[in-house]
């Protein structure tokens, strides 16, 4: 009789790479220290990489990397980690050149797990060769924090779709940047008197903001997420040719700013907008509604879309608080009330939370 | 060179052995119909098994039942499922007895799925039985949809407790028939002018009650789910000995009605408490709040219980609306802000779901 001892084998030995120690990655190594079917094996930083496969203690790694040599990640890493199977290879970088090399990863069935959103989002074509390297070799490519960190967004969308549920439309509010902004500045009742270029420049000040507030007021963060997302979704993967670039996207850079400006040139010029807000403020306020920076995904006319939209006091979207996300999944199953996941979706924890969770996936299925 | 082929493994043919063709299970049966890599090898009912190594239909699966013939589970058929490895038993029953046969199958290297709450909330030593046996096997025992129906509760516990994080307290709405009650009856703002008992009355003529509304406002439901969630949380895997009856819980059953009634009876007596609920609600209101029959796990004191609470009107248990079931995983990582699933919780389309996705997850790890 054949027994499936599933307590010996996900204590199998998983080998772990590890690219990237900052924030995110610093948590990942953190996590990953208290479980103890995990061995690092290498770790590289922009320049270079320390790979030893005895073992590279979790707690000494980032001292480590003084070790390091420079070593193509591609001619001489990936060939060597595919020797000690198996085996994660995890991206903690937002670097276009790093995720170009997930399909030679996957190639050599390394495992790749990220929240690198690079990858899923650019062109189709980049998407077509891991999702093909990733079946041809079996090597998994997971990707859990790259939309709502460590939010159960994708597993939760698969789980949908595997059970054979018909998702009609995904919307939500993707960035934490722009949830923070609008349920600061929008709030169902009555308003705090704030300007919203007062708004962005202290969100900038608190460290709410990337350095520059444009990345966020650009839409590009949510854009990636949905064309992630929105790939996923059966009749919609070939939908985005150019990935994020072919989100129908609505800026909220005002024009005459969108070309190089520095955060202070901005955020002043920003002030010729806020009559523009306070006027659309107005308008949900009177009609007891609110605004939010929401990204949809609907399947019956395969949009892909982000922009600032008016909802209802009584709307899940209009009780956000915080800087927290929210992910609403309309299906055929769930009928008139959707499936919703809410909570912080950006933060180093829980994205390595969901790096993790990736990692402890693949090791139950290895 | 190794190689883990995905999509060869995932495609692994899984035998299914189902107990209990009804609501759940015939949605159980078109789910799993879709999904070319499970096998149907035996279907039964309460009375008799057919059993068919070959291979049923799904979609004739309920017709075959008219060959099945009086057959031990624990005595023929799981020893029979033992030998048609890999095989999922599925449990769709809310049977006692059934889930007393868990370890049996768990010991045969036989996985075990269900929606069925009793195995896991019943008695520490049952509990530990399953427990043992799948960890001295193997097989896994996968109880997603016993919380929650598909709503990703379980895995997003587990994630959050296999990376490390700390679960201060869960706190939601479990029950549906609760939620449907208390979201009609005490809302955000100006309330319906509407009587408790004629709500409990009206709900039931609408089916989203038991047939005998008592069943749903004994708060026993609630407390199986509590329990079967606390044994999961570290620190509080002992504390409830006696499983749902060691919760902690507050019957809305008025003193009086405890006794056998009739529906009618019932709902008759409940009209001399009205006057009770009308005065809670104004109370809740005048503070701006609400009422909800909220269950509760606190890591901090050991606390397992469930009872009709008062949360502000801003809080996300204020929003929640229809019969859905909300979830808050308040934990270290997540700090301040809960992480937060919502939606449907019940309904045999949605249980099936979390049925269905376990048995995926299971095939992924065989």
């Amino acid at each position: 009789m054949v027994l499936f001892n599933a307590a010996q084998s996900t204590q199998k030995t998983v080998n772990v790479a590890l690219i990237g120690p900052g924030g995110v990655g610093s948590c990942v190594l953190e996590q990953l220290s208290k479980l103890s079917q995990f061995k690092l094996i290498s770790i590289s930083n922009s320049k270079a990489t320390y790979f030893n496969p005895s073992g590279i203690p979790f707690h000494s790694a980032k001292a480590d990397l003084s070790k390091a040599t420079p070593k193509s990640i591609e001619k001489e890493l990936i060939p060597q980690l595919s020797q000690h199977q198996p085996c994660i290879f995890i991206d903690n970088t937002s670097s276009d050149a790093v995720a170009s090399l997930y399909p030679v990863a996957l190639s050599h069935g390394v495992h790749v797990v990220t929240p690198n959103k690079v990858g899923f989002s650019a062109s189709l074509s980049l998407f077509n060769h891991i999702r093909d390297a990733s079946a041809a070799s079996g090597a998994y490519a997971y990707k859990e924090s790259t939309v709502g960190a460590g939010l159960p967004v994708i597993s939760t969308l698969e789980t949908l779709l595997k059970t054979g549920d018909k998702v009609t439309k995904i919307e939500g509010v993707l960035s934490g940047t722009m949830s923070y902004l609008f349920n600061t500045f929008s709030k169902p009742g009555t308003n705090d008197d704030i300007l919203f270029s007062k708004l962005v420049s202290d969100a900038r000040d608190q460290g709410y903001t990337e350095p520059h507030p444009a990345s966020d007021l650009s839409g590009s963060d949510v854009a990636r997420k949905l064309a992630i997302l929105s790939r996923l979704v059966p009749g919609l993967e070939n939908r985005l040719e150019e990935g994020v670039h072919s989100v129908d996207v609505e800026s909220l850079i005002p024009p005459g700013l969108d070309g190089d400006t520095t955060p202070e040139q901005f955020l002043s010029g920003l002030k010729h907008h806020d009559a523009h807000y306070e006027s659309l403020r107005k308008t949900a306020s009177d009609a007891n509604s609110v605004l939010r920076y929401v990204g949809v995904v609907d399947t019956a006319d395969g949009t892909v879309k982000c922009g600032l939209e008016t909802y209802p006091a009584s709307h899940p979207l209009a009780s956000l608080s915080g800087s927290d996300n929210i992910f609403l999944f309309h299906t055929q199953r769930y009928g008139a009330r959707p499936l919703i996941v809410q909570g912080a979706g950006a933060g180093s924890d829980v994205t390595a939370m969901g790096v993790v969770g990736d990692c402890i996936s693949i090791a139950e299925r290895v």
